[in-house]
């Protein structure tokens, strides 16, 4: 999968990755943020709750929405692949003007969702407006290439990291979150050294990107993004490297963003607040 | 302090920072290298276990060392201020063709050694060609500003490093050891955030960068070394961003480099093994 097709004259929705543990009552800047984008009051946002095994993990994002003002918010109570058949679930999906992935296990997305109505109907409707955001695991499905797990606090090398296809909503990016939080530098400088194409974003918790159509993130939030740029890439020993050694990359590009700095995704720049 | 002046004819000895934890017994390559510079059997290593708390540590060396072949191994007994002025240690020093300061708490490095003989020694001698090596603490102590500790495991903010001055053997680095194995991430872009003069260098444990004459760093050992260089930083939020908020810095040039890569301290060019 890639990025689905935009019909003319349309303009995809933004793409979202929020880090984990987002800030969901004192001060909510990123789901309102979300909130506003999805059209405030006039919103109608539907929840997948599908990484998460609470039960109640739906139930909690509607009742978030409601609070910040947003009139239609409902979770779909996709748990299986057959519930990700369910014509009621797709037609629920489709009145979506944003779709919010929570967090849970990314695994758990991919294995349920994976080839299914739902999941095309999520890469559709962005590519026709509709925004899409996710947190945690539901920030991780989102590029092309997700990371599905890896070892955390070792340095980077060949079996750091296991990669996984995601929901393809963006292509230009590979992204970890809980970033600082969890120590995810040693997995995604390895999911970069398998094929350095994509910039890669490691996204604190309580910070977002908000990918907009013209491929420009920006930041918002408490944390930091630290954005690896291997475009310039001189020399990657990844290839020669056994299994478990240390790696040599030379000419990476590092910005680290904080709130309401952005980075263009395409042309490679980043730009402060 | 700088660097001590380099008399005219002469050449500075190799500065030897490891990132702790150095293999001793199986794979010695680290250990085995500096005892190669200092003479092989005819060097004359000086240990300073000054960092330490363990009554052995210097002992433990003294016997390493023997076992690479060196004819002349001797620990320095420095456990206060008043060993760091005992003329019997300075004239110890004063024979040594290479000096190594062992792991522990890099403030008593610099409480107990900061302006007394000992450092003028070692900085003095190091200037005249004697190569100087120390692990962990022993390495943290080397440069000019050392990292003298900060919060694990955080992002990068004003409140994540906290800076002293050092030994002043180097001073166009800052470097940090056990860095991937204890996420120093944070800590060292922290310090660089400060004054983004110096290139940082992350060492892992079991990995070494022998710095020599020219300001040419090897890696040697079995970990990775990150390299931070900041020469071309776009923008820094430090001055701006309140205490203990996210950062945002644009621009930074990241070299991983593994056992064989270098690195021109001066220059700033990455080479591939």
């Amino acid at each position: 999968m890639c990025p689905a097709k935009i019909a003319e004259g349309e303009t995809r929705g933004y793409v979202i990755p929020i880090g984990g543990a987002e800030e969901k009552i004192q001060n909510p800047v990123i789901l309102k943020k979300f909130v506003e984008l999805c059209g405030g009051e006039k919103a109608r946002i539907v929840i997948i709750p599908t990484a998460s095994q609470l039960d109640d993990t739906g139930a909690t994002y509607e009742e978030l929405f409601r609070a910040l003002g947003v009139g239609n918010a409902v979770s779909l109570p996709i748990e299986g692949r057959d519930d990700a058949l369910n014509e009621v679930n797709i037609a629920e999906l489709e009145k979506a003007t944003g779709i919010f992935m929570t967090g849970g296990n990314q695994l758990r997305l991919s294995t349920i969702l994976g080839g299914t109505p739902i999941a095309q109907a999520i890469r559709r409707l962005n590519s026709a407006g509709v925004h899409v955001a996710g947190t945690s695991a539901g920030a991780a499905i989102m590029p092309e290439h997700m990371i599905a797990g890896g070892s955390a606090d070792t340095l980077p090398n060949e079996n750091g990291v296991t990669l996984a296809p995601g929901l393809g909503l963006i292509n230009k990016v590979i992204l970890d979150q809980h970033f600082s939080e969890r120590n995810r530098w040693g997995r995604l400088m390895s999911a970069i050294a398998y094929n350095p194409f994509a910039s890669a974003l490691g996204i604190d918790e309580d910070t977002a990107v908000f990918i907009a159509p013209n491929n420009i993130l920006e930041v918002v939030g408490s944390g930091s993004v630290l954005v690896i740029d291997p475009a310039g890439l001189q020399y990657s020993s990844m290839a020669e490297a056994g299994s478990g050694s240390a790696l040599t990359m030379l000419g990476l590009k590092v910005h680290m963003l904080s709130s309401g700095s952005s980075y263009d995704t395409a042309s490679r720049e980043a730009f402060k607040p």
